[in-house]
């Protein structure tokens, strides 16, 4: 992820974070905009990215075809722009929160207990 | 979001990318992150996050208590982690694929058609 | 719900959970119909049903236009074939499952506690 | 499905939906169940369904264990419920929108065409 090059447009979360800004502001859409929208729109293309993934064997999802890699590449991008939207409406820092997270996963799955096993891991 | 601390663990997508690899080598795990897998336990986690939602009125869903926000905001940090690990099991630039997003949404939404109405919006 | 013509074709969940027997064998679908995959399949249906609310207030979402509702009730219907198709996978009876589970929110959901209230509602 | 013990307590939808009319009526928690808000909830409990799937095998998935398959009846049930609670608020009769569904697939994935392929399918 190219977040190395400054002064370049949308390299970064907080470039998009304001992007998305302007483009609701300029839209008129911060109406519409309300932690609770934002968080079924984010599920909702979590599904539509899911989708691509239902009928295929798992062995498959690893080597998409170019015509389904760059769909996939599309909904990925629309959960992570809804995603930036919900934090900043949140007031939540994003990198941060990820952060954090990862040390309370750290913790509660420790290596002697978790590893090679899916089992406590359902609750990740 | 404070991605400007250089040197400091874990403020960039790329870190996150790093410490997620490291985490699921150390316990064996990559066996169960085909993509497949990832993009259901994204949408698993999006719906968690929604859940919190899901009784109060929308306009309550701005200004979340001490509580409820801590939970979010967990559940905010787990749709990124699965989202960043996603996107690197499919070679996917995270940023670059949201600031190409953000091209096509300003091309599906000219400005003069899309104020105000959330109609052709219920397609974003 | 019109359940009490019987000789009709379609009406009942026992006729539906048939026809669907039949429309993926005569497909050769069976293959595909995984309790997994079909599990997913539902999940997408359900996000495919919820778009339809996404942007709309709370209020307006029960008086859809026409149009709508038609194709509300599509998503509907496919939420319950890939239901009655899941738990016919599972040798699960719908309906038995369904009254069972009403007796435990009943328990759950005390009436003296529960009215008004939907705190411990999150959790039904 | 034992729907043809007449007599006996919940033993249809239309007996699940006069049930589900009462407890919410009891509890006073028609004021929560707008279309939109029980949508979500469906979408949110399809997910908690799906939650059982997400790291087992496909081949698995066919063969729960008596717990697992507990707990999964548990969540087919919940998600029927919303169902019905959501059909009935916007006066969609379950059974003939399943069976209108139904036929609008068999035109839509015709024998020859349709037969071993999960191509088009992907829009089931």
């Amino acid at each position: 992820m190219s977040i190395s090059t400054p002064g370049e447009h949308l390299t970064s979360l907080e470039e998009l974070r304001g992007a998305l800004r302007r483009f609701a502001s300029d839209r008129d859409w911060d109406q519409f905009h309300s932690p609770k929208n934002l968080a079924i729109a984010l599920s909702v293309e979590a599904a539509e990215l899911l989708e691509h993934f239902q009928w295929i064997p798992e062995a498959d999802s690893a080597v998409l075809n170019p015509d389904q890699h760059t769909k996939v590449r599309e909904e990925i991008a629309d959960v992570l722009l809804y995603l930036i939207r919900l934090a900043d409406k949140l007031n939540i820092d994003l990198l941060a929160a990820a952060a954090d997270k990862i040390q309370v996963n750290a913790t509660k799955y420790p290596l002697d207990k978790a590893r090679g096993s899916s089992k406590k891991y359902t609750e990740f």
